[in-house]
């Protein structure tokens, strides 16, 4: 990235795109209320997801559940909710099953796998408690070998990431478990080379897709990636409770299911006394009951929302999210005393940072309660270092950067005084 | 159950008890609008539960998700329901977790014990997809056997219920899975005694709550039952997507946890390179990751009003269910052709019923677009006959039971014409 490409990727928005920045933050009232910089834990949500859960409430106020079209209007919305998602991924909705979030994915995929004692997962060193418990269990309750790839915090030239992750691979690897985006330091890691890398050894790739899904342009089958799990409240701006869990259809075969039910099976007579049930087709096996419709339309309605060029469009988005990313980058990097965490190479709008002298906590609540700029810390691991973290959404503006910036040097003076 | 109690059971109620039943049901909108006979499959929606659910909504669409208490109040939420459904079935709140239906209650008890390949699982002949295909599943990942106990429909002497599963315990059995109510059939299983005799054979026991939580009176540490699986949306009339886990304390050590998230174990640092983290205290180590605040609410608000003495009361309601399933089976079986099927003496307010050649699937199509009352019908699995079937609420009128019969009779009419 030269310094050229910087200030170019930095220049303030055309009119049009003010207008429309103004448009969609409209529909988005709390970034109307705080500097929303915390899309990497909730996304604001639309005006209108919200007005479509609350008329499918009304309905089930009014009306009841349990008309025969209930089911039905259930499944519809479960297909739906897959078509929507599937156009975001570049995927086919049959690869589809629903999820509460990401960890649930995560689950899904690694409690999915028949280990064997002695069987081994690769990680990496900057990963989120929910990849990171499932493999801990894994080895609590299937005697798995767990390995940490050390990657430092994710910068770096592809062939030394992938490399530092194939050093680890053994005969006994089965499963690479990462994240594409690492949620504390930020780097988005080069999933396609990972996996093909991973691939080449018969290991199987499971994503943790918490920070990626909505934040940069995803095509998971040119990725190859075999499992990913994506949350629905994040970049995305759904409902909390809804995600999606992504199967390769060319490893389905590869796990099994772990929770299942009424919804994991084709619809029909109960084998009985042969105690068996055909898995439904395709990722819908992994799905296992009744759902809430209205979650299921306001996970429906963000997802349209965004991926409707019309409205926001997926490409206008992550593109927004990268040059703010550039942005705020260079803006914190010009303030004294500060330093960013996030590898300048590997990034798009998650920056960690930290400030000389305080404490990340205490920045993100003196940035909250004493400026309205939301943001979150991050703690420290291994070689990540504690850290304020902020996330960039298509819907902020250089103004909000700016405000950010000019937040860290008054907490800076009042610091210094004290 | 002599003719004289049946007779005092369906006399009318008192004129008090008339204005509550008018008020109850002015809550529960839906069942102004239909002849509302399925909570079995979902109850209605009290108009303070979708108000309280809206609120909280507007809220996190206006003021956002990312607030420094937004976590904190997720947490106190999840107290708060655990709390109020702990008073529901007099248990610890701490032996509870939260699940998202039935199903995954049951999954969580399954999937969660450490299953040696011959061991085996006993159940009963009249059981619900939602226990049977996690032991199918059980069968299929891990060679467990599953063995079933015929007790018919359910009917019948205690002890020749009781005996019924304890002929199929053998050395290797491990758990016995069965409904507390069948939702087939409408029978109320013997469960303390079946506990205790499976208990004194060294048996865990998991129960499918599905029809029981919030029908009759529960419990659990005077039942003695290890895992209770329980659904929000039914008899509790609270959201879809929403249900609780019961897993007696002195029980939990018997099962591993099967799908962990940062809701999983204390929060704190993570031992990264030890690969473990300590499960949770108690049941909440089943937890596993955010879930949705105005679901929580929507679950709180219902459990607290039926449970309120002033509103609705648990008392009030399971016992108005007990003698309003009584007058329906005195009503129903008056009718020429119609044949109850729930036995005599194991019922509450879950009633199946066979009207002559109609078949059940027709009838309640017929029932629910001619004549505005809503039911549905089961399938037939071995020795229970495909049947229509009736959930008698707390909110239903004997004026109600008396417009099926006459629908019913108006449906016969018509039949033998053609």
């Amino acid at each position: 990235m030269t310094d050229s490409t910087t200030v170019a990727e930095a220049t303030p928005p055309s009119e049009t795109d003010a207008a429309k920045v103004e448009r969609v933050r409209a529909e988005l009232p709390a970034t109307l209320r705080t500097v929303y910089l915390n899309a990497g834990t909730c996304g604001p949500l639309p005006r209108r997801t919200i007005a479509a859960m609350q008329a499918q409430q009304e309905q089930e106020l009014l009306h009841g559940r349990i008309a025969p079209d209930h089911y039905p209007a259930i499944s519809a919305a479960v297909k739906e909710v897959k078509a929507a998602v599937a156009n975001v991924l570049h995927c086919d909705p049959t690869e589809l099953a629903l999820s509460r979030h990401t960890t649930d994915g995560m689950n899904i995929a690694v409690a999915g796998y028949s280990w064997q004692r002695g069987d081994e997962i690769l990680t990496s060193n900057i990963e989120h408690p929910g990849g990171l418990y499932p493999i801990f269990l894994a080895k609590r309750r299937f005697g798995v070998r767990m390995r940490v790839a050390d990657i430092g915090l994710g910068g770096g030239p592809t062939e030394e990431i992938v490399g530092a992750f194939e050093r680890m691979i053994t005969p006994r690897t089965r499963m690479l478990v990462l994240s594409h985006i690492s949620y504390t330091t930020g780097a988005v890691l080069p999933l396609k080379a990972i996996v093909a890398m991973a691939h080449s050894h018969d290991v199987l790739v499971t994503v943790d897709a918490a920070q990626s899904y909505g934040q940069i342009p995803l095509d998971l089958h040119d990725l190859g990636v075999d499992y990913y799990a994506c949350p629905g409240q994040k970049w995305m701006c759904g409902p909390e409770g809804t995600g999606v869990f992504y199967a390769r259809a060319s490893s389905l075969g590869e796990i099994e299911q772990t929770f299942v039910g009424g919804f994991s099976a084709p619809f029909g007579p109960i084998d009985y006394y042969g105690a068996t049930f055909p898995p439904a087709a395709g990722s819908a096996r992994f799905d296992v009951g009744s759902v809430n419709l209205p979650l299921l339309v306001g996970q429906k309605t963000s997802t349209e929302w965004i991926a409707d060029a019309g409205e926001v469009g997926l490409d206008w988005a992550t593109t927004r999210i990268s040059r703010l990313g550039r942005y705020a980058r260079q803006a914190l990097s010009q303030l004294a005393g500060v330093r960013v965490v996030t590898p300048e190479d590997r990034m798009a709008g998650l920056l960690s940072f930290t400030v000389a002298g305080i404490d990340p906590e205490d920045l993100t609540n003196r940035l909250h309660t004493e400026h309205n700029i939301t943001l979150r810390f991050v703690a420290q691991y291994i070689n990540n270092p504690r850290a304020a973290r902020i996330a960039v959404g298509f819907y902020n503006t250089e103004a909000e950067i700016d405000r950010l910036c000019e937040a860290i040097q008054v907490i800076q003076t009042i610091q210094r005084a004290l």
